[in-house]
Order: C-alpha cells, then sequence, then structure tokens
C-alpha cells in the first residue's frame, strides 16, 4: 500500500472516498478532486504500483492518498480490501465504480470468453465491491456511492453486446440499490459519460476526435469528476440518481 | 416594472437571468441563485405585484432584481419583454422555464378548455420565451437554458392525461433544442424534479406530505435552485442534458 | 356521408371502427383491414368527398364504409361525430386516431402559429376525439382505441420540436388512457412507426427512400395496419401498449 | 432425443424453430404454437427427459418436435445441439430465448454465486444460443430471433439486482443484434411479459394472483406464444423490435 498520509498522521477518523478503477482518466481525476475535498482517498485497480503517480500528485496538493491493488472481479480480495479500509484508514463515505471495458465486435465474431470478461470487470465487480461498501454504509445509514456509465447504458448498439450488456447490467444494478437503499440514507447515482474522453488512449489512437480538444470537443476528466463531487453534496431532500454529460458538439 | 437596481447604476453591461415562473417556491429560489451569482435576476410572472417580495429579499441580500409582468403564452408580450430585457437590462445569459399547470382529472371528464390551458401554460409558454431568448443567444453563441420538468415529463399516469401531455411536449422541446443549439454554444438541459416541493401550497393542502420536511422527505426549493447554478456552471465540453431531483425516501 | 351499407342493410347492431386521418396512407389500410374484419368502418378526415375512393374501394370488397367529414380539433363537432356513428351506425368497438403533422423547422424560425397549429392536428384532436370515444366505450366495458406514434414519439430531434412535441404528448395521452381505462376494459395502445411509409407523398417527393420500396425499405400501409388488426384481438390477459414498426434496413 | 418425426419423415428440409427454455409455461406455448404453424420444433432445457410431455403433446396434435437437452451456458453444448439441430433437424429459421431466473433478493444479502448464476442462465445462455444461430441466419440472409423479456428489462426495482442486471443485458444484446443483423435479413425482437403467467409456480405459489384467472388477470402462455406467432410472421418492411405484454388489470 503506497500511501501519501498513514492512519496514525490523521488520527483513523476521517472519512474515506473508495474510488475503484482510479486510472489515467476519469478515475483519477474523481480521486483528486475527493482528496481536495478532504477525503482520504483510496485509489484502486489490479496493479497498485501504476497508482504512484496518482497518490503522489494529490500528496503534492496537501491531499491524502492510499494506493489499493485489488482485482474488483475476486470476491476475497474486495471483502479484504474493504475490511481493511474500514480498519485502518477510515469509514467509507464515498465509494466510486469506475471500471470500464469496452471492445467493439460483431456478434458474429464475439467469443464468449470476451463477452464473460467484460461483464465480469464491468458489471461483476460493481456489484461485489459495492455489496461490501453497501452492508457498512447501511449500518451507519449514510453514504454515497457513484457508478460511471456510458452511452451503451442505455443503447445496444450494433457490435456493441458485450459492453451494453455489461453497461445496461450495471445501470440495473444501480438503479435497483438507490431505490432500497435510498430509504437507508445511501445516494446512489449513475452519470452516463456520452463522449470521448481526454485521455492517452485517445491522444494515441483517436487523433481525429483528439483534435477536438481545443474546443471543447472531449470530456475533461476533471470536469466530470466535478459532477461526482456535486452529486455527492447535494442535501437528501434532493437527491440526483442519474445525469449525462457530454460535449456541446457531440450527436446525441 | 419593480427593480432592485436601476440599468443606470450597473452600466447595463452585466449580463441577465430571465426566470419565467418565478413563484413562491422554485422559481423564486431560482431567481434567488442567481442573483446570488452576480446575475442581474429578471423575475416573470403574469402579475408583476406579486413579484415585490421576492425582488425586495434579493435587494436586501445584496443582488439585483427586476419584477417583470409577462403572460409567457401571448407572443407580442413575450417578444416585447425580451426585447425590453435585452436593450434596458442587459444581454440574457440564462434563461429558466419553470412554470407548472398541473390538475389531475380522469380522461373522462377533461374539458377541452382545461386541457388545452395547461398545455399552454406549461408547454406553449415554454416555446415562446426559449425561441425568443435563443434568437439573441445563438447571435453571441452563449447562454444557458433550463426547463423544468416533473415525474409526468416521462410518464403518463391514469388521471394525468393533460399535465403529462403539456410536460412531454415541454421536454422535446428542450431535447430538440438542445440537440439544434448545443453545437452553437447553448446549453439547454431539463431537469426532472419527482416529489412534493416545500411550498405553501403542499403545506396548506397536503399536511401529510408535509410533515415529512423534517426528514428531508420533500424538496427544499434552495436545493433544487443550487443543481440549475450547478448546470450553468458546466463547462462546455461536459453538458448535461437531464437529471432527476427527489427526495431520499421517495418511492420510483 | 358516403356509405357503403345504409344502417338498414346492416340492422344497425354491428359493431363500428372509427378511423380518425383516414388518408390514402396508413389509416386508409387500416380503415379497409377492419372492414375485411367484419367491421363497419367510419374514416373520417375533414374533408369528406376525398374519403370517396377509399369508401367505394372497401364497398368494391364486399365490406362496409361510412365516410365522415370532421376536424377532429373541433370539439362541437367531434361530439356531434361520435353522437352520429353511435346512433345511427353502430356502436364504437375500435377507434384508431391516425392524425400526422410532421413539418420540420428550426427552433430559431418555428412560428407560433405553426407550432400550436401541429400541436392541435396530432395531438389535441386526439385528446377530443378519444375522449368522447372513451366515455362510450366505458359505459359499455369494451373497446380497443388505436394511436399511431411516430420516432418523434420518443426522442426530440433538431428540428423537430413541434412534431415531437406533439408526438410525445400524444404518447402521454395515450399512456395516461391505457393506465386509467385499462382496468375499465379498454384495451389503448401505441404504435410507433419508425421509417417511410409507401405513400403518395414519398412517391413524389423523396424519390432516394421511394427507390428503396421493392426491397421492402419503406413501410407497406397494409402491413402497418396488419399490426393494428393483431392488437384489437389481442385477448385482455395479454394486451401490448406499445410496439413499434420499422424497415428491416432502417438505421436507429 | 424424443422426437414426434424422423428426419426421413419429413425429408430433412422443413425449417426448424429452436425454443431454449421450453418449459411448462410460456416456452411449451411457443414451441406448440410454431409446430402448429408447420415447424419442425426443437425444444430445448437442461434435461430432456422433462420435455416429454410437451413433444408428445405437439404430436398427438399432429406436429413435429424433438426434445434436445442443452445447457444454454455452455458453449461446447450449444456448438454440438446448433449444429445437430442444422444437420439432422432443418434450418433454423426461428430462434427463442425464454430462459428466466428471478430469484429476488435485497443487494445486502445478494451471493456472488447467485449473482452470477442468474446471469449466466438469464443472459450468457442467451449469448452463446443466439450468436450460434445467427452464423447460421447470416449465411442464409433470412431468420427470426425472439428474446422473452420481463419488467426487469426496464427497471431496476428494489432486491431485483441480480434479476434486473441480466434482463437489462439480454435486451442490450437483443437490441444490439437488431442492429446489426436487421439489415443483413434477420429479424431480432424483444417481448417484455409484465405481469404473472398462468402456471403451476403461479398457481401453487401465489394463490392470491392465481385467483385472477378467471377474469384474465393473468397471462395465459398459449396468448404470449400468438404474438411471438405474428412477430415471426411480420414482413420485412415493417419488423417490431419490442412489444409489451400484460394484463388488462396490471398495475404499470
Amino acid at each position: 500500500m503506497n500511501t501519501s498520509a498513514t492512519s496514525d498522521e490523521r488520527g483513523g477518523s476521517d472519512p474515506a472516498a473508495w474510488i475503484v478503477g482510479a486510472g489515467d482518466g476519469t478515475g483519477g481525476a474523481i480521486a483528486r478532486r475527493f482528496a481536495r475535498g478532504g477525503f482520504v482517498t483510496c485509489a484502486t485497480r489490479r496493479n497498485a504500483d501504476k497508482l504512484a503517480p496518482l497518490v503522489d500528485a494529490i500528496a503534492a496538493a496537501g491531499g491524502r492518498a492510499h494506493a489499493i491493488g485489488c482485482d474488483a472481479r475476486k470476491e476475497d480480495e474486495v471483502i479484504a480490501t474493504v475490511e481493511r479500509i474500514e480498519r485502518e484508514i477510515g469509514p467509507i463515505e464515498v465509494f466510486v465504480f469506475n471500471v470500464g471495458a469496452n471492445v467493439p465486435c460483431s456478434i458474429l465474431d464475439e467469443t464468449s470468453r470476451k463477452y464473460m470478461k467484460i461483464w465480469e470487470m464491468a458489471c461483476l465487480g460493481g456489484f461485489l465491491t459495492a455489496r461490501e461498501v453497501a452492508k457498512r454504509m447501511v449500518a451507519r445509514g449514510r453514504g454515497t456511492m457513484l457508478f460511471t456509465g456510458a452511452t451503451a447504458s442505455l443503447r445496444g448498439a450494433a457490435n456493441f453486446a458485450a459492453f451494453a450488456g455489461a453497461k445496461h447490467a450495471l445501470r440495473a444494478l444501480a438503479q435497483s440499490m438507490a431505490r432500497e437503499l435510498g430509504p437507508r440514507g445511501i445516494h446512489v447515482a449513475h452519470v452516463i459519460v456520452d463522449g470521448a474522453i481526454d485521455t492517452a488512449f485517445i491522444r494515441d489512437n483517436m487523433p481525429a476526435i483528439y483534435a477536438k480538444k481545443d474546443e471543447g470537443g472531449i470530456l475533461d476528466p476533471d470536469h466530470i469528476a466535478e459532477n461526482y463531487w456535486h452529486l455527492h453534496n447535494q442535501p437528501r431532500d434532493a437527491w440526483t440518481f442519474e445525469l449525462d454529460l457530454r460535449p456541446w458538439i457531440e450527436k446525441w
């Protein structure tokens, strides 16, 4: 565990924000936003080593962050990780599930291995992590759970059967949890990101889309993160379940 | 025109926020929020006299507000009002259409007069005011247009044919405008308010619902307004078209 | 009233099917289908004279049909028409509202006159005719009410604010009626026609689209009508509220 | 393989209808309906022995049916089954996926084993069988693929996270396939069954709901099946992707 603050330094009582899927783009920006807002941020991806730059950046900005390696698809790892965060770092007040796995393919060529893997990454991991966190939050009667969706959450386009299936299922999970856990004090929300995001992947692989960056044609991860922060701060008499985000010039 | 600041005092250049349907509840709260954010707020309802308390409250809090009487269903009044605001007060940078007209009735008993009136208030007025504002905003390549929706925007419940029809039509208007005007720099969004709002009407007529106020069971107009403010402040690479708002204990 | 069978000839007791918007395309095909199914078909458009070919064709095929001029937007005409059909022809067992009014336009140029007219034709007329028919059907505890929708019933595309508004509102009407009147024995359904229909208008004005006719790329009105017939024949334990229809090669 | 007609008797050329999930209720009724319509029906469930009554009933009514045991979640079994049907029985012209797996549970108590199993049964099996069939149909440029949906296909209710997830994902699969394969001549449709079905399970476990049978308050499997038959018979210029079915008194 690579940390920018030890449990001793903060006294073990400040609330934690657990970001599952804290990559270079949206997840990292969300981690930075909640760290800036005072949360002890727990950033998770399978390989914790890759989280060092994020944790260091948060620390350099005066925030607190922990890099926690965990494969969200593995139940025992998930249970152990939640147990460890709650025991060593602080109560999870904010949970973000931000794992994607979009690899388009004709239905005729899609393999069962890839179809299942996409579902496991983008949906099963969401179920396992969300359930474990929900148990803790319900006991406290408070907490925010945020899920990252996509265009494919609402629409099954040609060649997107696997990704759309996983994202539809993740949305159903979020909606079901919102309806069950809302009256128990847990705010569950789902953010539909509809458009390319300013990441290294887009820059390196889709230059035509990346070229729209200067005019605001691709989503800035920090701007996405600001909406997660806004959702977390809504008072409980006015909670949003779902909002969409897209660049001004995006066709939809 | 009841004003908390004259055109001379502010130099005629600060941007205006025009709130159509600035009643005691949501519309008034939105007006206060944008006034607090520095906008010269133009509050409109049919009877400008009823706006005096709102304008006075904004002025007392150090903001600037104008009370402008206008029947949004009357095209000539709408054209004249937009003309006057732009000429005398400032460029309309924010437009909010917040007129409701919910009177449930069995389809068997619904009168054509009431069916039409509900549509004229909740939809036609939105078209007329939004179109006039859009013309100005498009010329400047900027602006925010926010529409207040309801549960009935998405669902035609029994006994709600008139209201649901008007709200569905208003949502179609907003969505069509978002798709046409987004690429021209105008941010159009639609807020679905799903639940009772803390207003004098609910307090006086629905005591069982109003009793939920202390636990956050009805929407606080100021909390609704905070979301309109958030929408306005989204950078153009990450615009929301639609978000919902409901109390934590609301069934949906 | 141009009729292919007199009230005396049939004894005044057979059930009637009233098709509002019985033009050359879908409405005419629906009228023919229900006439073929044994209904006394009442075909309505504003100008009854234009219905002569339809009524003659139905009569030539051995069916019974009446041409009834009525402006569905005028409440007194609607009330009188329903009264006359029920008194002179037969109880209305099937009602179809099939009036369209699609004239695309930028929101910046849309006139209030056209915006209102499209709503009056495509929505208000549906409300007036449906309400009057519903009163009769509810008294008998039976009947089928079918509404023709379009892509614009679900989506507000750029330049379609007026048409999408009217079609959204009509869908809300149908849905609200289905929920209120279903438990009273009335089957209300909404058919979303998503694609160009094989009509004289398409043939004369959109040759590129019409060229797809031979491969089944535009909708055959008779095939649409078969679905209305199917909906009417569903037993009440398995009623459809909504189905879509589109050519196999249509993008959606 | 329990068959009501040998390949020799029919000459090996008549088209086959493959019903995956041919239980006592809806699946069995669909099998009977397509057998009555002239198809060689291939009924599949995990345990072929349980299909004997269905196959015998179809044979007694003069139809042809085969009982084929196959676990739709196992890729090798699925590939072998499709291979066998196409080789020994006939080209699959109609495919129906009708496997459900609804076991409600609080998200707090849901086990990963059950969450995954419900997805495997209700979604993964649909992917595997549909993909294998699609490969054959695309090569012939024709075929009908029908998926059974539920209320949970559109809505994630409290305590239904697992089932709603699987049904949402199945709908995404169907929609993605419809968009990709429609232009290749394959009709893909999704039927949303919204209400209790007249089955032994409902009779034995939900007597209050079953008591509504006499007034048409629960869905008759034969009436559901009639809609699958209707969908199959739609000409390709007017294909439905989705329709809902519910009893007249159902709340929705």
